[in-house]
């Protein structure tokens, strides 16, 4: 967890001040979680992996048929937000919602969408992980797998579910019994020296830093099943903000290897 | 759909003007689709099965670890929206988020939820409804399939690829290939004279008016296979606003039976 909220918002073009940024209830975002979202590193005062972010994002709103987001605006947000706020080292959130619409499931003929980009300053802390297995499964074949949605109750019950067991994070199996993810983070295993991943197919989201790994060769895609992950030479979570070990899963204690945690985190800036 | 909104709104224990009401954008209700909600009916100023959608509200609640809300504090907005709305048919939505919190998935340790009651004028039209199988599965095993929360992407999906097919709602079939349900209704079938409705363990969300129509007996639980459906000597969409005939799926047209819709109709009522 960042710290809480307390820089300047843009939202829809302007510069808000900090807890002064406010959306009209009839937002389809707040009222039915029509929306995506982005999460971007920011470092030396640059964003980290920048085309990856926009593609998923317009990809995610493809898929939920949202227009894309214009890339001119985005940068000149993230340019404006990043000046008002003086973030050299953070993150930043991006919101694109369907925007306000009237009551009922289809949107408006005429979208106007809410874009909303907040900043946080500091990263989370990258300190090791203790996980469990979560109680509920991730839809491998439900197309909010493979996009960055405003739906985000699955991940928030099995964080929530971890903290309720004394853990960290919750990894989350598919239908079939595979690993898939862990309820904000890729995971990633070394088995037999090398550093494998679950594949999309198998319900893992095509996180960005994820992306950037395996387009690299530094991760290769494989199933694992549970039985798998508990042979794991070492274990690690990574998204957007950071790559942490993973120490303990279930009754398992995993390795540590700090050698591959250094290696993940230089992959990770591509 | 319903007219757009354009009555006083009840947000946090406050009457605002109609568009007047805006939540933070901090919101986990906004950001993380992170909450639950229910819609009813209005009829004569009073407001259909109260005690039926509050039960299922704290349910709901309670599958994602929210506090219920106070049925006193609704029972005084309703009273108080309805008052200054001056509604006497209608419907009322009544949304309940986690509220504001950090950055992260995990809630604040003091969680202050957000309530957003809406009021709308007049009902959806009753009009008969031709459907098509959504391409999408619902997924039964998820919690999130028994609860009326804010991640409603996959029922938002399915009723813009109904409308892009020239249809007027979606039939949501499950992973095991039976049918669930629309993308906001109840489906009943008329099958060997019976009313019939799938079980909520396939997927069903226990609807509030498909509640009543099963414990008065007019309607039981059995599953539907596509084919069965093929066969149905009529069927029906309905949630708490309104009854609908079907009366065409896919390739197939189902006969009209205006007895049985009559006798939908007046069990919903209770």
């Amino acid at each position: 967890m960042t710290a809480p909220v307390s820089l300047p918002i843009w939202l829809n073009g302007r510069i808000l001040p900090a807890g002064g940024a406010y959306v009209n209830t009839a937002d389809r975002g707040f009222l039915l979680g029509d929306g995506v979202f982005e999460t971007m590193r920011v470092a030396g005062g640059q964003v980290w992996h920048f085309d990856r972010h926009m593609n998923r994002l317009a990809q995610g709103a493809a898929a939920i048929m949202l227009p894309p987001p214009d890339r001119i605006v985005i940068t000149a947000a993230i340019a404006a937000l990043l000046d008002a706020c003086g973030l050299e080292t953070g993150s930043l959130r991006l919101t694109c919602t369907r925007g306000v619409g009237p009551r009922g499931l289809l949107p408006p003929g005429q979208v106007t969408p809410t874009l909303l980009l907040t900043a946080a300053s500091g990263l989370p802390p990258a300190t090791p992980v203790r996980l469990v297995t979560a109680s509920h499964r991730r839809d491998a074949d439900s197309i909010l797998s493979r996009i960055k949605s405003l739906n985000y109750l699955p991940s928030i019950l099995a964080r929530m579910e971890a903290a309720a067991r004394g853990a960290d994070d919750a990894v989350l199996l598919n239908h079939a019994g595979f690993v898939a993810e862990t309820s904000a983070s890729t995971l990633v295993a070394c088995l037999d020296g090398q550093l494998v991943t679950p594949p999309l197919s198998d319900g893992a989201l095509p996180g960005t830093a994820r992306g950037v790994l395996v387009d690299a060769g530094i991760v290769r895609e494989g199933r694992i099943s549970p039985a798998l992950l508990g042979t794991a030479e070492a274990a690690f979570t990574l998204n957007s903000l950071s790559v942490r070990e993973a120490v303990a899963w279930d009754g398992v204690a995993f390795p540590r290897r700090s050698d591959l945690l250094a290696t993940l985190q230089a992959g990770c800036q591509g």
